[in-house]
């Protein structure tokens, strides 16, 4: 077991100019498949976008983030229930897989292939970097990759050779976040008290002057993930889904 | 790279009757907090289920399946807004993420949590389980290990000694869901093609009979899946989430 790629693992937003080959993509997608899948339905596609033209354009979905530009290949991971239900349909099997159910273990089964893929890619020595975009701009996305009705992107993933370290990041105490039995109610204090490594925590000492905030909290809810976004691609992603059970 | 480990995996629903120390589970969750995160805000949680009257308890919410009822452990991936909602509110931070993109951003974080826990679990030569019932009984499995509104339990790791090596089953071939550039559109006759693998495996080969079915594929929809299961379970998680936008 390899704890010190485990304990060491960050993300990588700048790439080498250098291509990942077909022959390493291919084995890596071959052991990626072995992950677990909802009921071994595979409920996901992968859409491979290496094409200089097709990256910018996709890039640009992604509001062209730094990994977006610079990698060599960015697949777009799908939660997909249609190739699923064509194969039901062409066996005359009442398939009913167009519901928010059946959506969330589509997109299960698309975030554990995703996380597999950046674990074997990562062991391997590349570098990736989750954009979490895809959902932002799905239905944009979709348009794009001619993705069929029931295929909902759920995550990019950058894919290159690293240039570079990455940036090591701060993460909460375990007991922020793992609980014995039941959820435990943490006082106010308590909730202060745990997400100091964040408030203290070198790489973020200047961003709430630099964003003219009081404190980092208000740099994650008024700057970078704000309620008028929020609502306004909720409102846009649930007008696509159309869920109506 | 441990390419046999991930050629080789397979998930495990029989488990030695011997615990999961402490120790272990607290260095499989500390290396799997250094997964990928959404802007680094950890939006997940977990909960550890050890107590045998509670483990009964929460696999009656399973429905019983034999990984549940066996593990000495079960953990309870929560896709969770509600601590980070807290942090920002006591930092006088206007937080706004109770609405359907920030649930796929806890969500798709709670994922990636999940199969790095499982991973590591596995790479140390533990057998681990998906449970995906998580969602159908969200709301039960809430009451039951007391999460706060917008901590949703989105998958469940049943986690233990192997009892055996668990059941290989088979995959599509990559061709499948790997698109290049685009989402190929496949003719009637290669969907069924590729589906093939599915319907002549040998694990397979009984399913229709036993089930009064004509093929595989009725099989998942119509029994495993089927159309009322999934629409009941829709309605109620819809109703329960109360997604405004």
């Amino acid at each position: 077991m390899d704890k010190i790629y485990f304990s060491g693992r960050r993300s990588v937003r700048r790439f080498l100019p250098e291509p990942v080959s077909d022959a390493m993509l291919t084995e890596i997608l071959e052991l990626a498949a072995k992950a677990p899948t909802c009921g071994n339905m595979q409920l996901y596609s992968v859409v491979v976008t290496r094409d200089e033209e097709r990256r910018k354009q996709l890039a640009a979905l992604h509001f062209n983030q730094p990994a977006s530009t610079g990698a060599p290949v960015l697949l777009t991971i799908c939660a997909d229930f249609a190739r699923f239900t064509r194969w039901c349909e062409l066996n005359h099997a009442d398939a009913a897989y167009d519901n928010f159910l059946s959506f969330t273990s589509a997109f299960a089964d698309a975030m554990i292939l995703a996380q597999q893929i950046t674990t074997i890619a990562e062991m391997q020595g590349l570098g990736t970097c989750y954009l979490g975009t895809a959902i932002y701009n799905a239905p944009e996305i979709s348009a794009l990759l001619k993705l069929p009705r029931m295929c909902m992107p759920v995550a990019c993933l950058a894919i290159g050779w690293p240039d570079g370290e990455g940036v090591a990041t701060e993460r909460l105490p375990l007991r922020a976040w793992v609980h014995e039995e039941e959820y435990r109610a943490d006082s106010d204090e308590e909730i202060l008290d745990l997400y100091k490594v964040k408030d203290e925590f070198p790489g973020n000492a200047a961003f709430p002057a630099e964003n003219g905030k009081d404190n980092l909290a208000q740099v994650f809810a008024e700057v970078r993930y704000p309620r008028a976004m929020n609502e306004e691609f909720s409102r846009k992603l649930l007008e696509w889904l159309r869920f109506e059970h």
